[in-house]
């Protein structure tokens, strides 16, 4: 038997269980769930003969290390931030280790150690960042071996409300984390490269400079600015590339919307709001808006933000019920961030037979024998329900693939990884592909953002 | 001989040097200026008996502890950063130290240490915070002594370009030090009390919700807030005060030109501009605008401010040469505020004949035998030419003023001290009446907010 150590047990990890448990009679592995609730840990468990789940507290040492030292692999689907602790017993006691997050500069340094100790370290393995980058390099690889110049790269993902299950204003509902919904594109400008320009959105015009995409049999998107597009410039290979542009996926007019917040200042997380917990909706707006002893906070509204009256955002704030005096917040010492998410979930949260959508969606431009081509590609999957998610599938399938493969030793390469190697996304992208995560290729005109070769 | 060593020969120094040099005779003071540039030491003090230049550099502990050691009372007019291990060499030594910045935590951390040793630690005695403290806390002290009530407080200041000298579509130059102008109102929302509700403007929205002031013989100024208005109120006694609002001066129309920079993202200052060196203005205006083959800068501009055609606003930006191909940044890694501050600097940099200006509003809110009223007062200066600012004045007088009086055991309570205390405003605003800096009072209407008390 090959053991493998799953330490978390959240939504996320669903589908990457069940494919483990499903392979685990033939492929000869037991699962052990750890997760800090026994019942979490044991929910995906019950009466299988190869798995069993525990309760284990990431901050305890000696359970934790007991659970690396007693398995062959480890999957930790923790925060990003707790992996650190797992990582260093995995190099102490010879683990191999898989990830869905980013890697941290604390886990980069581990490197060197995993590599002499001939381990396999992959992260980044999950929907994105993961399968944004093998479905990426896919390609990419494909245009350089044929003799291809990469002159563009655009990348689009993002988790939505499948259309079955979109029937609100916003089009938009909460299919994972809340709380990273209502903080996206803070903490700095973002930054991207068109027709070899470099350029700059700050946050409070994020929302309003959004691109439009369409996809076959599901219609238009828009999309606006990730905060670095050039993270993997060099990781890609793409140094002298001409456009490098990566995005997040909302349904049209959620941007627009969404920027009403943002203008308010209803996004900010710096500061805590005195009395927070006891006040209504209706005051937590009017902290935004200029005093009056007379006019209303919703006349106020309108004009802060320059709104005509038949606009459509104004249905889209009734939709929320912001103007209520008869709900409050409920929260001590809460941000404008956390009270704006409050307010978000009482509408936004999945209803029990709501199903989710991710929406995957990649530009390639490149010149070959003097001439210019694209491939756009894109990937979009309904979840099955409420627990296999599109969101769990597309984050712990590539997670549970990735894992079996290294203990098969068919992805061999040691130290802290990437999945960007052939080696790595060619069988992974494979079975994703059986397993209904499937993307669509299709030749367009190149046109890149000068066709006409103006300056 | 009483020694008073003042550290940095800055441009803030000059009126706080003349000051002391006046008196050294018929006080018995020795003057000894401290900078790590002997020429700035000295410039201030050939020929005068009563004072000598030095070079110090504050890094350097020897030789700091000798020139403390040797003093009987400190200055530090050094960036606040720097104070810390002047005020650890005062204590070691027991000398008295004076300073116009905002108590830091460290510095505030040796209040019982001074306290022991019988030392005044004199700090925000210069303009603002200084000026500010001192005029408002000798009118609350006034009302409060007749047994009214405080209502409403609002404390605006700015410097600004004096009207003899004010000829550009701003009405607006540096008199101050550049990148505190371009940073302003950065790092957090601005926050403040009408009426007894909180209220909050984010850093996007700060430059358009300004309100006006009028100020007798100069007309009419604008004021936006500033980041926290609270800072003061336990420290002020105004806990319970219906309305607490601080803000910077400007003339009017600045507020709303400026906030074209911030719309654009122009003042930021979290990352670097890749060959931001050879730039043109022009490149760097388009960092912040969508790319076009075709469209020019210009129009991309009017367009991402939405600006009408006939908009003063575009002649402001006309004004400071922003599109022109001429002029390059020549600053290597520039951030984009760095950026924005050199186009600044081209126009408004000080020509030698120009004056500056100080301008200081308060208004105060009280209720007495249930009547309510309010008296405004406010303070302008005019420099007397580049080395005799009214910035200057306004920042030297004070401190030198309060640096005597130390000596002269008129101010006498130890420990971390700003200048609220009776005890230390009353002579001190006396004796910066007699050299020009004069408030001046009314009674008006008190109207508050909610002049018909509605709700």
């Amino acid at each position: 038997m090959r053991n493998i150590l799953i330490i978390g047990a959240g939504r996320s990890a669903t589908s990457l269980i069940r494919y483990l448990l499903d392979k685990s009679e033939k492929e000869n592995l037991f699962i052990t769930i750890g997760d800090i609730s026994i019942q979490s840990a044991q929910k995906f468990t019950t009466g299988h003969p190869n798995a069993r789940g525990i309760m284990l507290d990431v901050f305890n040492d000696v359970q934790r290390k007991e659970a690396v030292e007693n398995s062959d692999l480890v999957i930790s689907m923790l925060p990003a931030r707790y992996h650190i602790e797992v990582a260093r017993d995995c190099i102490e006691f010879g683990k191999h280790m898989v990830t869905a997050s980013y890697i941290s500069n604390e886990m980069q340094a581990l490197n060197h150690k995993a590599e002499s100790k001939g381990l396999v370290f992959m992260n980044e393995i999950g929907l994105d960042p993961g399968v944004d980058h093998m479905s990426a390099m896919q390609v990419i690889d494909r245009i350089r071996a044929k003799g291809g110049k990469m002159l563009l790269f655009e990348s689009f993902c993002g988790g939505l409300i499948a259309p079955e299950s979109d029937n609100n204003l916003w089009n938009y509902k909460f299919t994972w984390n809340p709380r990273n919904v209502v903080l996206a594109g803070q903490g700095g400008a973002a930054e991207f490269i068109q027709e070899g320009k470099y350029k700059y959105i700050p946050y409070h015009r994020l929302f309003r400079r959004t691109e439009f995409i369409n996809i076959e049999d599901y219609g238009r998107f828009e999309v606006y600015a990730n905060r670095n597009s050039l993270k993997y410039q060099s990781i890609y290979g793409l140094d002298k590339i001409l456009t490098l542009y990566r995005g997040t996926i909302r349904r049209v007019g959620f941007s627009r919307a969404w920027n009403m917040f943002v203008q308010l200042g209803m996004t900010d997380d710096s500061y805590t709001i005195p009395d927070s917990e006891n006040m209504t909706y209706r005051e937590f707006v009017n902290l935004f808006l200029p005093y009056s002893p007379s006019d209303s906070v919703e006349l106020k509204l309108r004009h802060a933000l320059k709104m005509d009256q038949d606009d459509l955002m104004w249905d889209k704030l009734e939709d929320l019920d912001i103007f209520t005096k008869e709900k409050t917040l409920g929260i001590k010492d809460s941000t404008p961030a956390m009270g704006l998410q409050k307010i978000l979930e009482d509408k936004w949260t999945l209803a029990p037979e709501d199903k989710d959508m991710i929406v995957m969606y990649h530009k390639f431009g490149y010149e070959l024998d003097g001439k210019q081509y694209q491939i756009d590609s894109h990937m979009t999957l309904i979840g099955e329900d409420q627990t296999h998610t599109a969101m769990a599938k597309t984050v712990g399938l590539p997670v549970a693939i990735a894992a079996l493969k290294i203990l098969n030793e068919e992805i061999t390469t040691p130290g802290v990884q990437l999945p960007i190697a052939k080696e790595v996304y060619e069988p992974i992208l494979k079975e994703l592909a059986e397993n209904g995560v499937i993307f669509h290729e299709e030749e367009v005109k190149y046109l890149g953002y000068n066709p006409d070769n103006m300056h």
